[in-house]
């Protein structure tokens, strides 16, 4: 069997749990109808089961190679970019006048795992060039966007984010590339940077790079720097790609897994760009493309988890041994916890969207605030899941989990790099308990509150998952209080305990509703109850690290811990 | 920085935690003095950090490759395997009338501690070719003791263990393998086994398997099995490697990790072989070799984590980004993680070897119960530590940790087989619970009251972390109560989270002791209270989960986890 798009979870997501309905709703969106919604998910599964999955081993297999400068990308992959871009999927949520449908988020992040889950390596080009229409769409110039972001959206050409340097990752003001005014408007881009996912392709006519530079005489660190749009070929009279820029691919990095998705060194020389956004306003642009790319990460780690799941729940039934090994009590626990992992990420994953789509509706700053503080939750839930998930895989396989040509290793081996990019999930853990709670936790009380209200309405059809969920809410609640009367070293110290359990009570909170919207009997039920009884537990150990502080990590000095 | 054997932390876990010193003080391990086991572990850690460790690159990046039917290892590897065998390291404790140094096992695993941290895909060689020695001197006949058991111990051969085939794996009963007598004493062997871990290689002169096969008219299932020995060369009239016998390499397995040992499909066509003790008792015979290789493969997940914690601490000291990364509260986080984690697990394996020869030396029952208690156990938290210490590992060198050539990436391919082989991490929370507890949990009981009077004693000095343990003891008390009352789909359902919030439990005890040693002041008391404090709620979580039993996974079919 192969990978299946998880249709049937999406709808009953958006319908019953998340709800989609209210974005449905909005006049902003009032074209997202229920049919319509239903017909772009079905065609989309169509794609990632038919086009897509089809080639995500060759992508493990056969890499992407730098041959005389140019990237050559796994066979098949150009095909089904095609198909992709063909069918208009990059510009989901792309504004309509440059081409996109304008659907909401929601919808493009539903698409977004299940082409995850079909092959990541490729996905991974799409995402990355949605991240940039929307961060032209915000700060570019008109003449840009109409010359850009067109071309991006029918996959003509793709777009890559450029922040990382050799000494400048997670401390991104420690960037040095430079750009130097050429007096016609444009700039010299010089600098070497590091990790460019789809930094050059085959797939694409024309890749337009968002660089990261610091102008002569710009302020120290994170204040000093400006975003630039950096062609692969500087576009002719006609908007074409015309004379190659002075930037080059200098090699590929060999990586654990995602060998599919071409990872460049890049160097410009001198390379010609144009500012996007102010001077020295850079990174406010740049987080414009990496919250969107945060959350869409998130939903990498859901797809590439029920791509995992699946394989596993498959082999499971197949595999004989004293019985199929599915009905062995220590298998069914794996993948019951696996699709209740899977169902709770995905939950918070379009919760996240959801939030972010009414704010784009409405305006209101309340689902802006909801939107902020789901996103680090949602990325680092979500790729954490994406891991665990296929590491469990893996397990249900036994020792052919370990051999290669069964497949699953290649989940195990490609989602690992999920909570590294696009900001470590300790840093979103620490974006989760510094910036996104300087209002002493406004967000996360509202999210509470809602909670309650709906563990309040279950309590008479299933109490005992309600009571359990009314006071891990509560445990929750008094360790915020608590944790915003920290200073920050000791809001650090817990900040990725504090995310895990505050995911945990969301996930609770999502199987309750799941369970509710079926009367509370039925097969979701019984996963809202696997889930609630079994896994919600975690939550309290992990508030219990994040309440111990600071001080005993950093009591142990690293020479204490050389051992 | 490269591997550093991990000396210090040994040497302090049997002096003051396991303890050692009762072993020592045993008339049949009189000869493990301090200043032998010191002279000894010295020596080994100079060979695991000079010679082996240097290897272990080198598997990874130029995997075994099956040559004209001939398997040829890694650059280096016959050179470092020579090493281990010159300096006496396989026969650490077999016995001395055939060679070996006759020392306790405790010695024996923290030597494998420390090689497996320098190389996993080398040390599993001596690894199984250690369990085979203890399965002949149990099972074999004097005759066969004395033509294998000293070639064994000097390294000149190797030994194997055959029991997987492609539809018996967890189900060792469905195997299909042939013995057929000759006449004259020694049987045919004919079958396909597959995973043989070092099935064939150029660092010896003769492989030595152990096979398991059915007599004609055996039993169906485990009780219709025999065990035989068949070399892959038939010693001639003096004991040397003659005429090729009836058997080859039909292929390596293409794996996700440990690429330098070479993993072997092998036909057996009429192989001759003869018989391991009594016919259709091979399935015991068997369990003496893989109780031994149990223990170690914890042991291996011990020296795996210990090697990437260490590479972890090196790389965030280096690695400045607003200062070094180790100065972030997060990342010390997860190195103090990672420490703690490597320290419990070391200890509990250690404890369990302490146990077995214990037992050896007394022959009380007591002992032998405890050591069969502690093994799978042993076996499971230290694999289950060895893939989440490589994985904070991976982690915590942020992109780098995804790129192959930084090296941490291969700790977590290689670690990964460990939860998986010599019984699968469930099979060995099933025999916990199952086998191990079938006196209703005498041996669970006793390391409790040890436990307790333990955290008594240290009340005056640790009130916080001796009230912390107790409590938890306590409720893991009532969890086994609870258990041993259950029927076996039941307990099966929640056999891993049992076993993990014992081995958790037991991770505190051990920490407790090793700061009570330094008075309850300094970096052990430190990282005591990193694990107690931080790290050790989590078995209340694992307790609830166990506790919900089997109804709620088992109401979940594999057609409802489809979605």
């Amino acid at each position: 069997m192969t990978y299946r798009s998880p249709l049937g979870d999406i709808r009953f997501v958006l319908d019953h749990v998340v709800p989609f309905g209210a974005v449905a709703a909005t006049e902003r969106f009032a074209e997202a109808t229920p049919d319509t919604v239903e017909a772009i998910l079905t065609e989309a599964a169509k794609l990632c089961d038919g086009v897509v999955a089809p080639v995500n081993g060759n992508g493990d297999k056969t890499p992407a190679r730098l041959e005389n400068g140019v990237v050559r990308t796994s066979p098949g992959f150009a095909e089904a970019f095609g198909a992709i871009a063909e069918g208009g999927w990059i510009g989901v949520s792309a504004p309509a006048e440059h081409g996109g449908m304008d659907l909401p988020q929601t919808v493009n992040m539903s698409i977004q795992d299940m082409l995850s889950g079909a092959c990541l390596a490729l996905q991974l080009n799409p995402l990355l060039t949605q991240g940039q229409i929307e961060a032209l769409e915000h700060h570019a110039s008109e003449e840009i966007k109409a010359l850009y972001i067109p071309k991006l959206i029918s996959g003509e050409w793709s777009g890559t984010m450029n922040l990382t340097e050799p000494q400048a990752g997670s401390d991104v003001g420690a960037l040095r590339t430079k750009a130097e005014p050429k007096g016609d408007g444009s700039y010299a881009i010089t600098g070497q940077k590091i990790f460019i996912t789809w930094g050059d392709s085959d797939v694409v006519s024309n890749v337009s790079h968002l660089v990261l530079a610091r102008l002569p005489g710009a302020a120290a660190g994170t204040k000093g720097i400006s975003l630039f749009i950096v062609p692969k070929y500087l576009p002719d009279a006609d908007g074409n790609p015309g004379k190659a820029n002075a930037l080059k691919v200098v090699s590929l990095e060999h990586k654990l897994g995602l060998h599919g998705s071409p990872t460049c060194v890049m160097s410009y020389e001198g390379a010609t760009g144009w500012l996007v956004g102010e001077e020295n306003k850079g990174m406010a642009a740049m987080f414009t493309m990496m919250n969107n790319a945060r959350l869409g990460v998130g939903m990498q780690g859901v797809g590439v988890a029920e791509a995992a799941c699946q394989k596993a729940i498959d082999y499971a039934q197949e595999r004989n041994q004293m019985g199929v090994i599915a009905d062995h009590p220590d298998v069914r626990r794996m993948l019951a916890t696996m699709r209740a992992e899977v169902f709770a990420a995905r939950a918070i994953g379009l919760s996240c969207a959801v939030a972010l789509d009414m704010h784009k509706a409405t305006g209101e700053g309340e689902w802006a605030a909801r939107g902020a503080f789901l996103t680090p939750i949602a990325k680092a839930y979500g790729t954490d899941v994406g891991c665990m998930v296929s590491e469990m895989a893996v397990q249900v396989h036994g020792g052919m989990g370990y051999i290669e040509e069964t497949g699953v290793a290649q989940f195990y081996r490609d989602v690992r790099v999920t909570p590294i990019y696009e900001g470590t999930n300790g840093i979103q853990a620490m974006d989760l308990v510094g910036r996104k709670m300087m209002d002493g936790g406004e967000a996360a009380y509202r999210l509470l509150e809602e909670l309650e209200a709906d563990a309040e309405a279950a309590r008479a059809v299933l109490p005992d998952l309600a009571g359990d969920l009314w006071s891990a809410a509560e445990t929750l609640r008094e360790a915020t209080e608590w944790l915003t009367g920290q200073d920050m070293p000791a809001r650090f110290a817990g900040a990725v305990p504090y995310l895990r359990a505050f995911a945990r009570v969301l996930g609770a909170h999502y199987h309750l509703r799941a369970a509710m919207a079926e009367g509370g009997k039925g097969a979701r039920t019984n996963l809202a109850r696997v889930y609630i009884r079994r896994l919600l537990p975690m939550y309290a150990a992990h508030l219990a690290e994040a309440r111990d502080g600071g001080a005993s990590v950093m009591a142990l000095s690293p020479d204490d811990l050389a051992a």
